[in-house]
């Protein structure tokens, strides 16, 4: 056994499934070790897609996934999505190759600085010094990063400790970190709070906007309170029958005044809601002056043991808890808008689904108008860099066959990491992306403008526009074996809609913007 | 003015003449400022393209580019490329928005340890305290890449200084500095080498490929010493009536053959070879066991000076300079094969073009064909992070107009920053891209064997295998605005590169291979 063999059979061992990866010359004995062994790789044209991907996997199935990246640059392109799914609590554990130890005194042209670059958005991070050290190091990489919340583990693997021999290790099998219980004290002081009955709100984030934790909050707002959400979150268990949020809105003023009612925020695995950027003279925070901030669950307790403790605190309650009715939205009609839009999915979209959501400046004001649709999981990016949702679905759909992934995202978004694609068709996953082709940065338009910089005059214009050329996305889609076609009306999207649920694999819809 | 104001006017105040920007919601002001600026900026729909077009327009200028990336993220996707620039020696200076002191506390999604980014890959690094502070920062962010060999800056600018006042700075024009001179004694002691009549090679590099140093050094070899160059080159000046320089090869066996005979090696600008990637059992240093490492100019020493007091010490040579011969390759018939390949470009390219090689296992053996081609300049890719070609041929089109670029690229290489082909067609640039499209990691089929791991087993194809499905090469380029076709004869081949060099504005040409 060498040291690559041991290192694939620790993964499988501690329960890691999958590598998304994109090997390269130090990596081979990697390669060589997946022969017959208990771990699906899945090969990914771009380091982007394979980091996006392992966090898609891990917010469907709460344990990571492997990627398999080349050196420093391999790692480098992928950093964008670890900082998303850093951003996410998405747990992954990255393996990165690097030079045997005894050619880096050379500074051979790949060489460079591993660690420097790993580090700032690595929370386990280690070089295994020798082939024997590799089980144990994996085993420690994939305990770190499944802890809750999940976090990102990176291993160095340098060639000569992969081809190196290795005795087998004798591990322990993976067993989940505990959850932290919440402190009574704090619970019972909420619990005060909430029978006070001055205006509260319950910010849910993370683990607790689905399964118990979800069910538990909408007993909670039968006490009394509102039950809201950030403007992003990991993952919401959505839909009829399901407990329904509000969302925070995303631009500051109409976030300010969301909130300005309310005199407690209580916060499950998030921290008060702040402003994404910060614009020349508006506050940074959005809640109202003298709004008092809770914490029910801190990021590493257990959300649903919190609820249990605020709901024995409270004492039963004479109302129902707060459940989502199924809304009926007939197929829409006419021009392209955002409420069409959102109005087309309400009517397509089957129950079960997963649906991802980088639509910005399409989706932003309307994703409300599927609350009442179908149940199913919302995706939201947690870290701002754009360009997530595609390689996301390609792991969600993989984390969660049977499930259709409706991926939803701007034509600047997406063309980030476009060659997730390839690896949608390669696996033949049921994915319906959408691209709102609007030929523009549309967000930065109006972003100009509220940043006090004016209207955008023609240089700033040209890094906005994006219409010279126009993308044509059937052609990109066809080009990576991905069927596609475009619609114009809000008739054709929903037909088009419906009709991707019927046939397997993946397919792209151009929503051709005015 | 505004601190983005300062930015803008003395970055083309210091000779920056062009900026290639991805920018977001924190850079407004930056775009704001651009308006009537002196300043071209140019747009990419991903980071790793604005940073390798960076790289392309040094290597043809020889002062820096800006870049204008959007926070940790925006920068992560650049370092792939600012690697392959900062292994080439190439100067950029790299703008880095970032969010106003006053939001960062805050911890807001996109915030990250923008200097932990930074550091492994940069020279100069500096986060601009206050508004007044840019200018002065962006002049020493200028100064510091600008010097010889180039370097990498990066310039952090949080939004609050960006929007701030600032005063109109009163800077020194760029000036640059001075090439340090070489040791007279070294260059006397090598002279005493080559008098002797040991076989020795001279081995140049970067700027010493080019211009007068590398016709300087076709006298060194009229004086009885062999003239080489590592198998990455930044950029050389090569074909009829150039100095040619004999190429290292890139294959460990190979260049240990090639190196054998020779006792003495002379660097100009570089330092002795070293193997790519460490193999097992293999060496990493290529030189014969014995042979004498003598630099005649350090990396930032001036070669050309070194060359004249070289020649100066070694007296007239009764010999003229050697100087490659114009060798006409008749347009070759048949199957696509590396051999046809490289004779259809040897009879095709014209004079003045700048080929960007990163053909991997399709050029590797077969570039000398193209020695005694019309002049020409070669670039190579200097870091090993693959995906360098399309935005460097981006860059260097810009930075070179009315010299065609042909881009020579494998089918894995180019879907990391395929991207580029929109900014070629954005801009009209006068590219040939040739994608060498074989359906495979064709070089890690070959380096799984060289690594001692085998043959790879389904498993490991599955990972090398691009196949399923195969690029379809015309439709991607012509989603991208780009006019394409295929090829499947040498013939067809040569007719297609003529071809291009007739008609303006970008196309790319699929070599179709069994």
């Amino acid at each position: 056994m060498n040291g690559a063999q041991t290192l694939v059979a620790t993964l499988a061992g501690q329960g890691v499934e999958i590598c998304f990866a994109n090997p390269g010359t130090s990596e081979m004995h990697f390669l060589a070790a997946l022969d017959g062994a208990p771990l699906r790789a899945v090969p990914c044209l771009f380091e982007g897609v394979a980091t996006g991907a392992a966090d898609g996997w891990y917010r469907m199935r709460d344990h990571p996934a492997a990627t398999l990246l080349h050196l420093g640059p391999g790692l480098a392109n992928g950093l964008a999505n670890i900082h998303n799914a850093r951003r996410a609590s998405s747990a992954m554990v990255n393996i990165v190759g690097e030079h045997a130890l005894s050619h880096l005194k050379y500074d051979p042209p790949l060489a460079s600085d591993l660690e420097g670059l790993a580090r700032p958005l690595s929370h386990f991070l280690r070089r295994s010094a020798s082939a024997v050290d590799i089980a144990w190091d994996t085993a420690a990489a994939v305990r770190a990063a499944a802890a809750h919340p999940g976090r990102i583990a990176t291993l160095i693997l340098p060639g000569d400790t992969a081809w190196a021999e290795a005795p087998p290790a004798a591990l322990p099998a993976f067993a989940p970190t505990p959850l932290k219980t919440p402190d009574p004290a704090r619970i019972q002081a909420i619990a005060r709070v909430l029978r006070a009955g001055e205006p509260a709100m319950l910010i849910l984030a993370n683990k607790a906007t689905r399964g118990r934790a979800l069910a538990l909050a909408g007993r909670v707002a039968a006490a009394g309170c509102r039950l809201g959400s950030q403007f992003f979150t990991a993952r919401i268990e959505r839909g009829a029958g399901r407990t329904p949020l509000e969302r925070i809105p995303y631009a500051v003023d109409q976030a300010i005044a969301f909130l300005a009612p309310i005199r407690h925020l209580i916060t499950l695995e998030t921290t008060e809601p702040v402003a994404f950027f910060a614009y020349p003279g508006k506050p940074s925070q959005l809640k109202a002056p003298g709004t008092l901030v809770h914490t029910l669950a801190a990021p590493d307790e257990d959300s649903a043991q919190a609820l249990d403790m605020l709901l024995e605190a409270l004492g039963p309650s004479a109302s129902p808890p707060l459940v989502q009715p199924r809304l009926e939205t007939p197929p829409p009609t006419g021009a392209l808008t955002p409420l069409s839009i959102a109005q087309a999915l309400a009517a397509a979209i089957p129950e079960g689904c997963i649906v991802v959501d980088e639509s910005l400046t399409t989706g932003r004001e309307t994703m409300g108008h599927t609350m009442g649709a179908k149940p199913h999981d919302l995706i939201n990016n947690m870290g701002g860099s754009i360009g997530y949702a595609t390689p996301l679905a390609t792991g969600a759909a993989l984390a969660a066959p049977g499930r259709r992934v409706f991926c939803l995202v701007g034509d600047g978004s997406a063309m980030y990491t476009i060659q997730s694609l390839w690896t949608q068709a390669r696996e033949g996953l049921d994915i319906t992306t959408l691209i709102f082709a609007n030929n523009q940065y549309a967000i930065l338009k109006a972003e100009c403008a509220n940043m006090g910089a004016g209207s955008p005059g023609p240089q700033a214009m040209n890094l906005i526009d994006i219409a010279r050329p126009a993308i044509e996305w059937c052609a990109m889609a066809k080009s990576m074996g991905v069927p596609a076609h475009s619609v114009t009306t809000a008739e054709a999207l929903h037909q088009a809609l419906a009709n991707s649920c019927r046939e397997p694999g993946p397919c792209l819809i151009e929503v051709k913007l005015a």
